[in-house]
């Protein structure tokens, strides 16, 4: 470790564990050459040029983004093969096709007025994928109404610039399992599911679809890929809070902490103030005991940070304040103007939040979200 | 209006109305007039130099922020006469001594720690507010433990360069009240108990002390500022359904609201999909029906906005996705492609999220967080 890395940080910094990051990523394109499937993994969590050089040695290729604009940022950083797995957004559609023109460019598509505005806009062939609603009830045509899939995929069909290119899901009911059981059975029935819808089409004349699943918990926990073709997490990047209470990973694999300055001590009350609020953390919670907890509390050491502090966590957040819950023993190791580590909740709004990065080596690592490290103003 | 303003947004844009904000400053303005107190307005809600303008015609020379940097930016713009309520960041000094002679620089203090770090630390004079506990327990001594506070003021006078200039609070517990009459009862206690404190000051030789209190519900809707001396609303300048749910604004007062693409209908359930997540809105709720709500659907017009949509709430959002409800009546005018507008829970949060912004006729205005409005990437 750089043994600068913490004495100049001065505002909250989010630190990733490059090592940690790249085991991940090994660990998961292993999973899926194993089991026969293309990892496109979804680029939102770490919105970085940098972060995603880390996966081509494992033969990365194609990838997902949730945005026209961040398609566009990592079309201008050598990738070639993008798939924007956010339902189409018709006032953007100058940009599809420019990026149809420049990149193999996948979009999604539920209903009619998606695949008209893109067969009347698009020069060059797009990927168009169906989205699927495998009971997530977020986006998607339903699956237990494949007639409806079957007429857009003939829609689809009729357009010659149009290559539809398959079925596309996100079980995101994964994430509010209750136990990793519960986290494959749903994501497995999912992935059934969308296979009926599948069987369905290929009955009507339409084959040779393919079918792309999402969601780390998943493809973190499940070893049974029947019937998927591609996978599309993300977040098992860095994972978080959320990802180690759903048991989707170890604590020890999180890559990614909030290193946060130490404003003002309450022992009396067991809580401490940090530098770091909602505007850094965002505010996405995991439940403990019932109440919202923004983070867990580690410390920061020369290997990087420790195991979690037993009962810290972040309980409040105001804009630019956050509230730790820390216990009594704690106190007596801490000084106002120490930094104190905090594993955000949800890391892939933090990473959004801040815009920037460090690793543990000291080097800055910019996203899309901010051109440029910060420097101290002066 | 521009009759362009609406056509060429593409993304989650947030879009304010100039004149209520000008409308929204005069009334604060002339409030403080009444009661004899300074307004020392929080500038991080808008965190932009453009919108710091238009309180100067009303005579503001003295302005809040919530951060070191927010107080540079601030001062790069102007502004001479800046607090930062917020405790003082030991990490930061070099940059509180830079400030220090560049401005009239006010800081809290809560701890010894930080006294003496200040003393250390400042070539000039520093005005130095005690950060008192009214009741909130975010930070601050605590206002019932007055001899720890005398202790803390007797240190500050010692040091030349400290100009202990008063006692400040926030009277966080006003945004939990369940009526305005229980805001302006929790407001009029803090303003009290700030009194007390300063009588047992007095009494103990520290006199000619300021009270400086916050607040947007208080300053709101309080008339009385007694034994006030200075007052720091800040989220009055735009409002938002926090605000108006808790009655401290009128709905025809809210100045903000983000102009989002409707990606996806879902009239079978009620659901409508727009582009405009938690990194637009950032996650704060309003409860309804003891629900979270981030917030709430308005239709934009040639005037701006209408009034809400009656049951139209922003109910889930997750990375870049907002999913609304909206009443089964108002699908039949809607198609994807359009744009719709939500008045966000809590607007500070969003400011910063987005960080940057336009007025409804146009002009793209900036804030600290982004430094150029955004264009279309090609």
């Amino acid at each position: 470790m750089n043994p600068n890395l913490f004495s100049d940080i001065s505002r909250p910094t989010l630190l990733i564990d490059q090592q940690r990051v790249q085991r991940n990523i090994q660990r998961m394109a292993e999973k899926a050459l194993r089991a026969g499937v293309r990892l496109r993994p979804h680029f939102k969590t770490h919105q970085s040029a940098r972060v995603g050089e880390w996966f081509r040695p494992f033969g990365i290729e194609a990838i997902t983004v949730s945005s026209l604009d961040m398609a566009v940022y990592f079309a201008r950083h050598g990738w070639k093969d993008i798939l924007v797995a956010f339902p189409l957004n018709l006032r953007q559609m100058t940009l599809v096709r420019h990026l149809s023109k420049l990149i193999r460019l996948g979009v999604l598509v539920e209903s009619s007025a998606h695949v008209e505005a893109l067969a009347g806009s698009v020069e060059g062939a797009v990927d168009v994928w169906i989205k699927v609603d495998s009971g997530s009830r977020r986006t998607g045509l339903a699956w237990d109404n494949p007639s409806s899939i079957l007429e857009l995929a003939r829609q689809v069909r009729e357009q010659p610039l149009l290559n539809l290119r398959g079925l596309l899901t996100h079980a995101g009911e994964t994430y509010k399992s209750q136990s990793v059981t519960e986290v494959v059975q749903r994501f497995q029935r999912s992935n059934q599911r969308m296979n009926q819808v599948r069987q369905f089409l290929e009955q009507n004349g339409i084959d040779d679809l393919e079918v792309s699943v999402g969601d780390t918990p998943g493809c973190s926990l499940s070893d049974d890929f029947e019937g998927v073709d591609e996978i599309r997490p993300g977040n098992f990047v860095f994972y978080d809070a959320q990802m180690a209470q759903l048991g989707a990973c170890r604590e020890a694999e999180i890559a990614a902490v909030v290193a946060c300055p130490l404003v003002a001590l309450h022992p009396n009350r067991g809580e401490a103030v940090i530098y770091g609020g909602a505007v850094h953390f965002s505010k996405d919670a995991v439940l403990e005991n019932g109440a919202a907890v923004y983070g867990w509390v580690v410390q920061l050491n020369e290997q990087g940070w420790s195991a979690r502090t037993p009962g810290g966590a972040l309980v409040r957040l105001s804009q630019e304040h956050g509230i730790l819950r820390l216990p009594a023993e704690v106190f007596s190791s801490l000084a106002v103007g120490d930094l104190i580590g905090v594993i955000p909740a949800h890391v892939c709004l933090t990473v959004s939040a801040l815009g920037v990065y460090r690793t543990l080596q000291g080097e800055w690592i910019e996203t899309l979200v901010r051109a440029s490290a910060p420097a101290e103003p002066a």
